[in-house]
């Protein structure tokens, strides 16, 4: 089959597509033909050799993925040759065909096709299990930094769906906008005093869902209200960072730190299911609603990158095969 | 009644004894006379002006007694005047009475009298609570720093006590010994490699009970197995510490940090209600010992202090009235 290879990690470069073995499902997992390859910035990371897949991992790039099922493992029950579905990988997306634990696959949303289903399920099941992690209940404010991103555009909504009320940080007015169009109450432009601003509206955040790490940890702090819950899921702004434990201590407040591509297989397949039952509703009744992806053919896998991380795109990039 | 007074914030000199007025009981409070006040570090750090009490509470020090009720508040339930108390309190223990809300007062242990059991709650009720909250379960690893002091001694056996493997760090060969001696499977001088002697003896810790802070921060995190949560309860070795969020994202663990003085008045009351249920039978039938309490006369509470400060005191310090 035809998949994306990395021979040596670095620049877009680094990208080329060639032929490699077509590989075969275990006896719960389901071999997939692809029809769209969800990109993401993890994938980046990947390529640059920073974030290396977990042991036993296929070492094809690719974290999310739609497609027809080709061949069903032996103790496979809910699939069938021909069934549509959506995967939430831990590698292996890029290519002709991809294997996937039966529990990760999902149906394309409702009115969803699927190449654009491709983009949905790695932001879903990021945001709805690092909330469960933050226990985000309604009435408490949950706060987003990059509000007109994948993980903020979906987290805002996902969050008022929930009953809490959501807030942002986005880094232009014109994001500011779109933030507040999708879900968000208040969102803040983040040169500003955005911790300020914040407890002027709302008081403080019960949860915070950052993909920003050491740059933000002392504000992130500062910005949580009492017993309130620092969920980290990225690191753009740094590795190692600043925490002022008795600032935590005196709000009995809890910082963590998750990553869905390393949890075991039974979380995800939870994960999955939780994401199939609560949120496919959310996007079949607009509750949530999602920018258009920008589609791009799979041969042009070094343009995406180029795309993603020129960080002017709105929506997800999904690779059509 | 009489009552240690602090009127500036300073060395052991700031404790005087003077004159103030009794309090009264509230409708759901209790008012006890004393016969012994336990001695805490925090009472040291409240004593210097680094720790304030909790708004709305007295600025008499003192965080946990033992007594006789004198009298009860009309919404008073299970308590009546001539009942032995001992008390978990946001502040008030050194004084000739002190008030406590109802559900913060426990019957003493079996088998302990009035003098020891003031020092048994606050230790107990900060474990316990703990140990809720960093969700140590049987067969899990839990570590301890300071294995000899107050709170490692009644840790380790506690931890044993569910099923869990204790281990601790300490800093001489005699204070190893004590912990061993004290439900600790393994014990490391904390002058060497402990979190290299940790892991290989039991592959990390699931559970860290920190009373150092910033200092350990960044070896706790390394110290943590897979999912691993650090609980700090106190700053010995400073406020601000470094936190590698890519090692804590890699292990999808957790840092929290809590103050059982700052819990609101239920979260109190259901603590004490686990310990009396949970821990008092452990110390009647020996899974629980205490090391025997050192007792200085209440005039003599600058000495009770300095004992504190020089560190070498083993077991609590009790002022007898």
């Amino acid at each position: 089959m035809r998949a994306v290879i990395v021979e040596t990690p670095g620049d877009v470069d680094a990208l080329t597509i060639g032929e490699v073995e077509t590989p075969r499902p275990g006896p719960g997992e389901v071999l997939v033909r692809t029809v769209a390859s969800g990109v993401n910035r993890a994938d980046v990371l990947q390529r640059q050799g920073h974030y290396p897949p977990p042991k036993g991992v296929t070492d094809i790039i690719g974290l999310e993925a739609s497609g027809v099922v080709e061949e069903v493992g032996a103790a496979v029950t809910r699939w069938k040759k021909g069934d549509e579905v959506v995967a939430l990988l831990a590698g292996g997306g890029y290519a002709e065909f991809f294997i996937a634990p039966e529990g990760q696959l999902v149906p394309p949303p409702p009115g969803v096709d699927l190449v654009s289903a491709a983009g949905v399920l790695e932001v879903a099941a990021t945001v709805v299990s690092n909330l469960e992690v933050g226990r985000l209940s309604a009435g408490e404010v949950f706060l987003v930094h990059g509000g007109a991103g994948g993980i903020g555009t979906f987290a805002t909504q996902y969050a008022r769906a929930l009953g809490a009320t959501a807030v942002s940080t986005a880094g232009s007015l014109d994001k500011v906008r779109h933030s507040l169009e999708h879900g968000a109450s208040f969102s803040f432009d983040y040169h500003g005093d955005w911790v300020a601003e914040l407890k002027e509206a709302t008081g403080g955040a019960d949860v915070i869902l950052d993909i920003i790490g050491a740059k933000y940890l002392e504000l992130n702090v500062k910005a949580l209200k009492p017993g309130g819950r620092l969920v980290i899921i990225g690191m753009q702004g740094g590795v190692k960072g600043t925490l002022n434990i008795g600032l935590l201590l005196s709000k009995q407040a809890m910082v963590t730190a998750t990553s869905l591509r390393f949890k075991p297989l039974g979380a995800k397949a939870a994960i999955c299911r939780r994401v199939e039952q609560e949120v496919w509703p959310m996007l079949g009744d607009g509750r949530i609603r999602l920018s258009p992806e920008t589609r791009i053919p799979f041969d042009d896998v070094r343009r995406a990158h180029e795309q993603l991380v020129g960080g002017d795109n709105v929506g997800k990039i999904v690779l059509v095969h």
